[in-house]
């Protein structure tokens, strides 16, 4: 049985992210008690921390990623996505074997662990060898196949699907979840899409997809379909299923009005749709219409790391520019979007996004001993534009503690990082 | 006398900052020779670090920093510009002392530091405290006294400005040097100005000054003198002496060719700027200008951070964005305002801002084995996109080394920064 005690510490209370100084007790793979544990109920617990240098936040939910592209960090930067796709990505991941993309999983979860990640969303190929890393990293995860319709005309990447759903939605004591990989509007026909969806319908879950991430993807679209990207899925039905889109960036008015009504959630990628030039998303927007939108990095391949912590950073510096308002998405609207919202977008809030008794333990616990995090005005403000990455000292997952004081308990981080640098690449 | 070899490390070689695999001797306080070091040169030589795994870059330089407003870190987040220094941070600033100023500097000193930071520039009040505790860290930096001319009938900033200059200018071994600081367009008056000119001139020094840092600004000075910030500057003859220009956001293409040909060099803020939504200044036109561009975090009340490893990765990505185009500044161009081209923007190069043999020693080591650094396609997309702040291991300013293993050497760590946080502030 797991029984951590945190006693005294700060914590992120519940859905409004309230910072509160007081006791969290977790329990078996659940959050037992916050506010004040009694001695008699926290008998047996090791005291895991104590006192108010240590800020207890809900595990970040990274809502889209690509977790083996590890594998592709730093290869063919700083470039735009069309030709970083052809010529550099797309030939890099045809070589990939089921045994590449098990290390590179496990080199991800290294990076998501360290950077206080408890749960990701991640779509793409050689799924069950990122289940199998996934499983021996304790990480919570919701996969899907991610499939491009237009080079699949036998719907190899659908029967996979379906494949990956039956082994491994439920599993892992219910922290897998299986949705459906639609890659994109400009990469799938519409009746591969309306097949994936109906496939997601059968087994009341849902899809992830890439939707209007490029100016030119909208254009393509629009001159083959005569409609947005937005428009053209929902004239599909695709939105009949939850729906995480990630991206978002080139939505039209009657795009966002079409995410409200059919309650699609969002996945924004500030890093890597930076790097990649594609856009920032209007999020400050979304979030106004209720649009939930959740968090993530995309492949460590255009970020180019997997934390979160530096991409709610991210998120918290650039609406304020996008619409030359210093109070757009400020530091609180991040954390929601890196937590609560996260787990909303995946109809999982009812066991995680927050730390509430009941919900699964999954916590990110900082240590703030660094003269970064003196004098301390404001807690949230410091976590989110003041504190490092690696400040993150602590990260439990359903009750688990997968990462102690910077030592990871589940993956050898020796055998699963390979040493840097081969001199011989290095020039 | 110092003596510190590196055996076989990565580092950025010279001002082209080209990745090579060598030896690093530093010896007294310059970098004696890189490449290949005899064991006969070596002798008695300290191996700091040896192997692949190291990776030597030339020291920060951090443009444009108020270093002891950390004191005011998280102190009234998340608001535009005028309204967070009108109503937070002009009233709290009235009230510190010179002791207050010395431990906000050697705070801040240490966040520079652990970041890879080894000269910084700064504008402020108090200045001596700033000098004395910036002795006692043993960084290196250029001082200015920041004064608000509007509020000063009396000259008090001009002749403390002078006096600073006759107490530090040249100081510490050389590792000081004083410029003056008139603090903006809009809150100087024109005589003002120039008389602060005049006496950079006549100490063959130069000015900081914040110049066209927000629309807000432009516009005002517009409406009084019918030009803009940087055409009223020059028609005061402010350029006629070495000038460093903060933030520089709001350019017209006349103030980006009176910048080229009056040799100003800008001191480029992405953080602060996105933060208080201040704007995005075009680095990558005035870059292909000839105009010298220098990377700062400004105070951390606007940041919330010093450090310049994350300055860095967030200039890698805005500027992309801001022209649609992913081959905007790239990493090395980040990496070169960070270091050589901040030493230009100083009239510094000829001693700092490379490793180069007989400069100077100022020197951050990275060490690169973490997840995050693996599998290490390219060592400076690494560096820059990928590599976390708290990966920086070690930093040498003039030979000596302040940073050692993750310990400070110079300044007490407990006792400059406070412990976090005071329970009854926290709510």
């Amino acid at each position: 049985m797991n029984k951590f005690l945190f006693r005294q510490i700060q914590y992120l209370d519940g859905e409004s992210l309230t910072l509160r100084q007081g006791d969290v007790l977790i329990e078996d793979d659940v959050i037992k008690r916050v506010g004040v544990v009694s001695d008699e109920e926290a008998a047996g617990a090791e005291i895991f921390a104590a006192g108010e240098e240590w800020l207890a936040v809900p595990g970040y939910i990274n809502t889209h990623t690509h977790i083996a592209m590890t594998l592709l960090r730093d290869y063919g930067g700083d470039q735009p996505l069309s030709r970083w796709l052809n010529d550099y990505i797309w030939p890099a991941e045809a070589k990939l074997t089921d045994e590449d993309v098990y290390w590179g999983t496990a080199l991800g979860a290294l990076e998501m662990i360290a950077s206080g990640t408890t749960c990701f969303v991640d779509m793409y190929d050689h799924c069950d060898a990122i289940c199998e890393a996934t499983a021996k990293a304790k990480l919570r995860a919701v996969f899907s196949r991610g499939s491009v319709g237009m080079n699949d005309p036998a719907h190899r990447g659908i029967d996979e699907n379906d494949a990956l759903y039956a082994r491994w939605h439920g599993a892992e004591g219910g922290r897998f979840r299986v949705w459906y990989g639609p890659h994109a509007p400009n990469t799938c026909p519409g009746d591969y899409i309306q097949e994936m969806v109906a496939h997601a319908k059968a087994r009341s879950t849902g899809i992830h997809i890439h939707v209007a991430e490029t100016r030119g993807e909208v254009e393509s679209i629009q001159a083959q379909y005569g409609m947005t990207p937005v428009a053209w899925l929902d004239s599909l039905g695709a939105f009949a299923v939850p729906t995480l889109a990630a991206h978002s960036v080139w939505l039209t008015e009657e795009d966002k009005a079409i995410y409200a009504r059919r309650h699609v959630a969002v996945a924004h990628n500030p890093i890597s749709n930076l790097k990649l030039a594609s856009g920032i998303a209007d999020v400050e927007d979304l979030r106004g219409r209720g649009v939930i939108v959740g968090l993530g990095t995309d492949g460590a391949s255009s970020n180019n790391n997997l934390s979160m912590h530096r991409e709610l950073q991210t998120a918290a510096l650039i609406h304020k520019i996008r619409h030359y308002d210093a109070e757009a998405v400020g530091a609180r609207d991040v954390l929601q979007m890196a937590t609560i919202d996260g787990a909303r977008a995946l109809g999982w809030a009812d066991e995680i996004g927050s730390i509430s008794p009941g919900k699964q333990a999954d916590i990110t616990l900082y240590k703030l001993d660094q003269p970064w995090h003196a004098p301390y005005h404001d807690a949230v403000s410091n976590l989110v534009y003041a504190a490092h990455s690696d400040d993150v000292d602590a990260v439990f997952v359903q009750g688990e503690c997968l990462y102690k004081h910077k030592e990871f308990l589940t993956l050898d981080a020796e055998k699963s990082s390979p040493k840097p640098p081969p001199a011989q690449n290095a020039w």
